[in-house]
């Protein structure tokens, strides 16, 4: 078996870092596991002994590898990471939720989170992006990234093309329509659109299904992406 | 005037680094600044040149550090940073958000920025806590700190008893009432109660007013914390 090599996006797998996550591997698409690692630290934890037991079960590779967790970690006590094969999807004909140019880690692992939290499970990434098979991605996902189907696309028309029948809601400040009426109108099944951290999304969305804006204070500028894609989420699925 | 020390808890001030959050404080509470430090490597920039006006004008002292930017912000490209002093505040009367034992530096700032997004004005921290004033939660707040009445208090207790009239919402995963009933039936002023990262609010919360869960699919362990809170700070003010 070849050795594992520090996180790359041309890699055909990955990592799931941390004993919750590689749990939602194990548990939810034991498939797509090669190998269970884990720290010569946690043998004492519950968790590691729930992993062993089902990589045991599913005749999952165990190793011990406390150095190659603390580089795909960054982190001195991960006691346990899934090797895990990439595995692009079909988008089902539920609502979806497209992002387009998502840029940091943290806010996609995030938002993959809170859109499985609130019952959505199609997820289209148009790029450039962050990549959603970083291990930091998966790891702030808390392991969401395994119980959702999704796939990136070079650009919003390539997603669109495949999924005419779907409402667009492109996210804007300035979008024409409040989220309490766009929300309480909603054509389902629905496309939620969210752009970029810095710059949003490009003004032609503006002629793209129905902007929708989310009433706040004029006394913050924007709200964090990952906070605005909840309370978005959130409006639409009540 | 004696030299700038790297951030600690105990000192009397503390720095808002970067050109936005250096902004919001020169513009929401001048009063505050006690020095204007900029990059040598930023002078072409727009906002470095507005906060150069507006010290000029408050007749705050300019300085040129670019060492100083490097340490405090830990990033290269730190344009500009403002001194500010700190300035606990009387809450006001409106609603208040209470955050209990919030640990990451991360969730505190953008549950600020947050706070304000939806016009919340009044915030009450209980120790142990993340410091309010540590520069990456001031940052992580887009300066919404300089818009914001904050208190830390040692107990709940101590908040409760200066504020015996605010109507208390703990948000527990086991709360009694869903947020959309809680909400409707709200009675303003509230206190909207926020727990741990990890460990949520403890379970003698669910004595304290009324118990409120955000329903959310059984597929997540729980929400991101500045997600939770999001989403309950939007459902109150609805």
């Amino acid at each position: 078996m070849p050795a594992l090599e520090a996180y790359r996006r041309e890699l055909d797998y990955s990592y799931a870092p941390g004993v919750f996550p590689s749990l939602e591997c194990m548990q939810k698409r034991p498939e797509l596991a090669r190998r269970l690692l884990i720290s010569s630290k946690g043998q004492d934890s519950e968790g590691v002994h729930k992993l062993i037991d089902l990589a045991e079960k599913k005749h999952i590779r165990i190793e011990v590898a406390d150095k190659a967790l603390g580089r795909i970690s960054g982190k001195e006590n991960c006691f346990a990471a899934v090797v895990f094969e990439k595995h692009p999807a079909a988008l089902g004909q539920g609502d979806h939720i497209v992002l387009h140019h998502i840029a940091d880690q943290g806010n996609l692992g995030t938002i993959l989170r809170t859109a499985l939290g609130f019952g959505y499970h199609d997820i289209a990434i148009i790029r450039p992006a962050a990549d959603v098979y970083d291990p930091k991605v998966v790891r702030a996902s808390m392991g969401a990234l395994f119980s959702l189907r999704v796939r990136e696309y070079d650009d919003f028309d390539a997603y669109r093309r495949q999924y005419p029948g779907h409402n667009p809601y492109p996210f804007m400040l300035d979008g024409s329509v409040a989220l309490d009426d766009a929300s309480a109108a909603a054509a389902h099944p629905c496309a939620l659109i969210f752009g970029n951290e810095g710059a949003g999304l490009p003004s032609e969305f503006q002629r793209v299904g129905q902007p929708v804006r989310i009433p706040s204070s004029d006394e913050v500028d924007s709200l964090n992406l990952a906070i605005a894609a909840a309370i978005g989420m959130y409006q639409f699925r009540r």
